[in-house]
Protein backbone atom coordinates (compact mmCIF):
# COMPACT_ATOMS: atom_id res chain seq x y z
CA UNK A 1 0.00 0.00 0.00
CA UNK A 2 1.32 3.02 -1.15
CA UNK A 3 1.10 5.89 1.94
CA UNK A 4 -1.52 8.55 1.38
CA UNK A 5 0.37 11.12 0.22
CA UNK A 6 1.67 9.25 -2.79
CA UNK A 7 0.89 10.61 -6.29
CA UNK A 8 -2.08 8.43 -7.49
CA UNK A 9 -1.36 5.41 -10.29
CA UNK A 10 -4.31 4.78 -12.61
CA UNK A 11 -3.74 0.99 -11.89
CA UNK A 12 -1.00 0.42 -9.69
CA UNK A 13 1.41 0.09 -13.03
CA UNK A 14 4.17 2.09 -14.32
CA UNK A 15 3.29 5.91 -14.91
CA UNK A 16 4.20 7.42 -17.94
CA UNK A 17 6.85 10.34 -17.86
CA UNK A 18 7.46 11.35 -21.46
CA UNK A 19 7.53 9.64 -25.00
CA UNK A 20 8.38 9.55 -28.54
CA UNK A 21 8.76 7.45 -31.23
CA UNK A 22 11.04 5.58 -30.11
CA UNK A 23 11.29 5.16 -26.52
CA UNK A 24 9.38 5.70 -23.28
CA UNK A 25 9.98 6.64 -20.01
CA UNK A 26 7.83 5.22 -16.82
CA UNK A 27 8.07 5.61 -13.21
CA UNK A 28 7.48 1.98 -11.44
CA UNK A 29 5.45 1.84 -8.85
CA UNK A 30 8.34 0.23 -6.47
CA UNK A 31 7.18 1.39 -2.65
CA UNK A 32 10.51 0.88 -1.86
CA UNK A 33 12.19 3.25 -4.65
CA UNK A 34 10.59 6.49 -5.71
CA UNK A 35 11.81 8.05 -8.54
CA UNK A 36 12.79 3.92 -10.04
CA UNK A 37 12.47 5.07 -13.61
CA UNK A 38 12.57 2.61 -16.77
CA UNK A 39 13.17 4.10 -20.64
CA UNK A 40 11.66 1.17 -22.66
CA UNK A 41 11.97 0.98 -26.12
CA UNK A 42 8.99 1.07 -28.61
CA UNK A 43 9.67 -1.48 -30.49
CA UNK A 44 9.92 -4.93 -29.62
CA UNK A 45 14.18 -5.52 -29.83
CA UNK A 46 15.45 -7.99 -27.62
CA UNK A 47 19.38 -6.69 -26.74
CA UNK A 48 21.10 -3.46 -27.12
CA UNK A 49 23.24 -4.88 -30.26
CA UNK A 50 20.16 -5.73 -32.46
CA UNK A 51 19.09 -1.80 -32.10
CA UNK A 52 21.44 0.65 -34.97
CA UNK A 53 24.27 2.45 -33.71
CA UNK A 54 21.98 5.71 -33.54
CA UNK A 55 19.21 3.97 -31.68
CA UNK A 56 21.55 2.55 -28.92
CA UNK A 57 22.67 6.21 -28.59
CA UNK A 58 19.55 7.56 -28.31
CA UNK A 59 18.33 5.26 -25.93
CA UNK A 60 21.40 5.91 -23.27
CA UNK A 61 21.19 9.49 -24.05
CA UNK A 62 17.35 9.03 -22.75
CA UNK A 63 19.08 7.30 -19.74
CA UNK A 64 22.05 9.71 -18.84
CA UNK A 65 18.68 12.47 -19.06
CA UNK A 66 16.94 10.98 -16.42
CA UNK A 67 20.28 9.71 -14.08
CA UNK A 68 21.22 13.29 -14.43
CA UNK A 69 17.34 14.60 -13.14
CA UNK A 70 17.53 12.08 -10.68
CA UNK A 71 20.79 13.42 -9.31
CA UNK A 72 19.81 16.95 -9.01
CA UNK A 73 16.57 16.46 -7.64
CA UNK A 74 16.76 13.08 -5.33
CA UNK A 75 20.41 13.48 -4.11
CA UNK A 76 20.92 9.88 -4.46
CA UNK A 77 23.79 7.84 -2.43
CA UNK A 78 24.72 6.19 -6.32
CA UNK A 79 22.23 5.98 -9.38
CA UNK A 80 21.93 2.32 -10.30
CA UNK A 81 21.49 0.75 -13.67
CA UNK A 82 20.97 -2.27 -15.39
CA UNK A 83 19.26 -3.83 -18.63
CA UNK A 84 17.93 -7.67 -18.19
CA UNK A 85 15.46 -8.31 -19.91
CA UNK A 86 15.81 -12.48 -19.03
CA UNK A 87 12.08 -12.19 -17.93
CA UNK A 88 11.00 -9.09 -21.00
CA UNK A 89 13.13 -9.97 -23.51
CA UNK A 90 12.29 -6.62 -24.94
CA UNK A 91 15.13 -3.94 -24.26
CA UNK A 92 14.31 -1.72 -21.48
CA UNK A 93 16.92 -0.11 -18.59
CA UNK A 94 16.24 0.05 -15.10
CA UNK A 95 17.56 3.97 -13.70
CA UNK A 96 17.39 3.63 -9.85
CA UNK A 97 18.13 6.33 -7.21
CA UNK A 98 19.62 4.35 -4.09
CA UNK A 99 20.62 5.76 -0.56
CA UNK A 100 22.55 4.13 1.89
CA UNK A 101 19.74 3.89 4.02
CA UNK A 102 17.73 2.05 1.13
CA UNK A 103 16.38 -1.94 1.89
CA UNK A 104 19.28 -3.39 -0.39
CA UNK A 105 21.94 -0.78 0.47
CA UNK A 106 24.69 -1.53 -0.67
CA UNK A 107 23.21 -4.72 -2.49
CA UNK A 108 21.49 -4.09 -6.27
CA UNK A 109 17.87 -4.13 -5.36
CA UNK A 110 17.27 -7.69 -7.04
CA UNK A 111 19.71 -9.24 -3.69
CA UNK A 112 18.38 -10.30 -0.22
CA UNK A 113 16.93 -6.70 1.31
CA UNK A 114 19.18 -5.60 4.33
CA UNK A 115 16.65 -3.82 6.58
CA UNK A 116 13.15 -2.27 6.94
CA UNK A 117 13.67 1.39 4.82
CA UNK A 118 12.32 4.88 6.78
CA UNK A 119 8.75 5.38 6.43
CA UNK A 120 9.83 9.01 6.73
CA UNK A 121 12.28 9.26 4.58
CA UNK A 122 10.72 6.96 1.92
CA UNK A 123 7.88 9.56 2.15
CA UNK A 124 10.13 12.56 1.89
CA UNK A 125 11.64 11.04 -1.12
CA UNK A 126 8.60 10.49 -2.37
CA UNK A 127 7.09 14.00 -2.15
CA UNK A 128 10.00 14.89 -4.88
CA UNK A 129 8.60 12.61 -7.20
CA UNK A 130 6.32 16.18 -9.26
CA UNK A 131 9.75 17.89 -9.01
CA UNK A 132 11.67 14.66 -10.80
CA UNK A 133 9.19 13.79 -13.36
CA UNK A 134 9.14 18.18 -14.24
CA UNK A 135 13.22 17.57 -14.47
CA UNK A 136 12.69 14.73 -16.21
CA UNK A 137 10.55 16.10 -18.53
CA UNK A 138 13.03 19.12 -19.12
CA UNK A 139 15.64 17.23 -19.71
CA UNK A 140 14.45 15.27 -22.46
CA UNK A 141 12.93 18.39 -23.97
CA UNK A 142 16.35 20.02 -24.09
CA UNK B 1 37.55 -23.55 -6.80
CA UNK B 2 37.33 -23.47 -10.82
CA UNK B 3 37.57 -26.75 -12.44
CA UNK B 4 41.10 -28.47 -13.89
CA UNK B 5 39.90 -27.19 -17.18
CA UNK B 6 39.36 -23.18 -16.60
CA UNK B 7 42.47 -21.00 -17.81
CA UNK B 8 44.43 -20.47 -14.93
CA UNK B 9 44.22 -16.51 -12.99
CA UNK B 10 47.49 -15.63 -11.44
CA UNK B 11 45.72 -14.38 -8.40
CA UNK B 12 41.81 -15.87 -9.15
CA UNK B 13 41.08 -12.18 -9.56
CA UNK B 14 39.84 -10.63 -12.78
CA UNK B 15 42.26 -11.37 -15.87
CA UNK B 16 42.82 -8.12 -17.95
CA UNK B 17 41.59 -8.77 -21.89
CA UNK B 18 41.96 -5.17 -22.96
CA UNK B 19 43.06 -1.97 -22.07
CA UNK B 20 43.51 1.65 -23.70
CA UNK B 21 43.97 5.11 -21.80
CA UNK B 22 40.78 5.51 -20.40
CA UNK B 23 38.84 2.06 -19.71
CA UNK B 24 40.31 -1.78 -19.37
CA UNK B 25 38.44 -5.24 -20.33
CA UNK B 26 38.57 -7.77 -17.58
CA UNK B 27 36.94 -11.22 -17.22
CA UNK B 28 35.71 -11.66 -13.95
CA UNK B 29 36.43 -15.05 -12.15
CA UNK B 30 33.13 -16.11 -11.26
CA UNK B 31 33.04 -20.00 -11.69
CA UNK B 32 29.10 -20.34 -13.03
CA UNK B 33 29.26 -17.20 -15.06
CA UNK B 34 31.71 -17.94 -17.80
CA UNK B 35 32.37 -15.05 -20.05
CA UNK B 36 31.23 -12.53 -17.01
CA UNK B 37 33.04 -9.60 -18.38
CA UNK B 38 33.57 -6.11 -16.60
CA UNK B 39 34.29 -2.71 -18.55
CA UNK B 40 36.19 -0.51 -15.83
CA UNK B 41 36.38 3.12 -16.61
CA UNK B 42 40.62 3.67 -15.34
CA UNK B 43 39.82 6.89 -13.65
CA UNK B 44 38.28 7.44 -10.30
CA UNK B 45 34.66 8.47 -11.47
CA UNK B 46 31.68 7.61 -9.52
CA UNK B 47 28.64 8.36 -11.96
CA UNK B 48 27.91 7.95 -15.74
CA UNK B 49 27.01 11.13 -15.94
CA UNK B 50 30.02 12.65 -14.27
CA UNK B 51 31.54 11.45 -17.65
CA UNK B 52 32.33 13.64 -20.72
CA UNK B 53 29.77 12.48 -23.20
CA UNK B 54 32.48 11.56 -25.49
CA UNK B 55 33.55 9.42 -22.96
CA UNK B 56 30.11 8.13 -21.41
CA UNK B 57 29.93 6.97 -25.27
CA UNK B 58 34.01 5.61 -25.47
CA UNK B 59 32.86 3.51 -22.07
CA UNK B 60 29.32 2.06 -23.84
CA UNK B 61 31.18 1.46 -26.92
CA UNK B 62 33.25 -0.70 -25.01
CA UNK B 63 29.66 -2.49 -23.86
CA UNK B 64 28.51 -2.74 -26.88
CA UNK B 65 31.97 -4.90 -28.86
CA UNK B 66 31.67 -7.16 -25.70
CA UNK B 67 28.08 -7.57 -25.63
CA UNK B 68 28.30 -8.64 -29.37
CA UNK B 69 31.54 -10.76 -28.77
CA UNK B 70 29.34 -12.82 -26.14
CA UNK B 71 26.52 -13.26 -28.73
CA UNK B 72 29.05 -14.14 -31.09
CA UNK B 73 30.67 -17.20 -29.37
CA UNK B 74 28.95 -18.02 -26.58
CA UNK B 75 25.13 -17.57 -28.27
CA UNK B 76 23.84 -16.43 -25.09
CA UNK B 77 20.38 -16.71 -24.39
CA UNK B 78 20.62 -13.22 -23.55
CA UNK B 79 22.57 -9.96 -22.17
CA UNK B 80 22.97 -8.78 -19.05
CA UNK B 81 24.14 -5.11 -18.55
CA UNK B 82 24.33 -3.46 -15.33
CA UNK B 83 26.57 -0.50 -13.53
CA UNK B 84 26.14 -0.03 -9.67
CA UNK B 85 29.34 1.06 -7.92
CA UNK B 86 26.99 0.79 -4.50
CA UNK B 87 30.46 -0.42 -2.97
CA UNK B 88 32.88 0.49 -5.63
CA UNK B 89 31.58 3.42 -6.52
CA UNK B 90 33.67 3.54 -9.77
CA UNK B 91 32.43 3.85 -13.21
CA UNK B 92 32.34 -0.11 -14.29
CA UNK B 93 29.91 -1.91 -16.17
CA UNK B 94 28.98 -5.88 -15.61
CA UNK B 95 28.32 -7.62 -19.27
CA UNK B 96 27.19 -10.85 -17.94
CA UNK B 97 25.85 -13.75 -20.59
CA UNK B 98 22.86 -15.57 -19.66
CA UNK B 99 21.62 -19.01 -19.95
CA UNK B 100 18.10 -20.54 -19.35
CA UNK B 101 19.90 -23.12 -17.23
CA UNK B 102 22.16 -20.97 -15.21
CA UNK B 103 22.26 -20.79 -11.70
CA UNK B 104 19.91 -18.25 -11.38
CA UNK B 105 17.98 -17.63 -14.73
CA UNK B 106 15.83 -15.75 -15.12
CA UNK B 107 16.73 -13.76 -12.42
CA UNK B 108 19.62 -11.27 -12.32
CA UNK B 109 22.58 -13.19 -10.82
CA UNK B 110 22.67 -10.81 -7.50
CA UNK B 111 19.38 -12.34 -6.89
CA UNK B 112 18.20 -16.04 -5.18
CA UNK B 113 20.03 -18.91 -6.73
CA UNK B 114 17.26 -20.67 -8.83
CA UNK B 115 19.70 -24.07 -9.39
CA UNK B 116 22.96 -25.73 -9.01
CA UNK B 117 23.92 -25.25 -12.86
CA UNK B 118 25.20 -28.46 -14.98
CA UNK B 119 28.98 -29.22 -14.57
CA UNK B 120 29.69 -30.48 -17.78
CA UNK B 121 27.12 -27.23 -19.57
CA UNK B 122 29.67 -24.89 -17.73
CA UNK B 123 32.48 -26.47 -18.68
CA UNK B 124 31.49 -26.09 -22.06
CA UNK B 125 30.99 -22.64 -21.86
CA UNK B 126 34.57 -22.22 -19.90
CA UNK B 127 36.16 -23.37 -23.02
CA UNK B 128 35.20 -20.81 -25.12
CA UNK B 129 36.61 -18.23 -23.37
CA UNK B 130 40.31 -18.25 -25.19
CA UNK B 131 37.17 -17.60 -28.34
CA UNK B 132 35.15 -14.90 -26.59
CA UNK B 133 38.98 -13.13 -25.66
CA UNK B 134 39.94 -13.66 -28.90
CA UNK B 135 37.03 -12.11 -30.41
CA UNK B 136 36.58 -9.13 -27.68
CA UNK B 137 40.01 -8.17 -28.61
CA UNK B 138 38.77 -8.09 -32.51
CA UNK B 139 35.82 -6.02 -31.55
CA UNK B 140 37.80 -3.57 -29.83
CA UNK B 141 40.40 -3.22 -32.37
CA UNK B 142 38.48 -2.49 -35.30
Amino acid sequence: MAPASAPPAADGGPVLVWRDALLSVVFVDELNYPGFTRVVWNGHVKEMTDLAATDREHVMWAVWQVEEAQRAVMAPEKVNLASFGNMTPHVHWHVIPRYADDAHFPNPTWAAAQREPDAQGLAARRALLPRLRAAIVANLNK
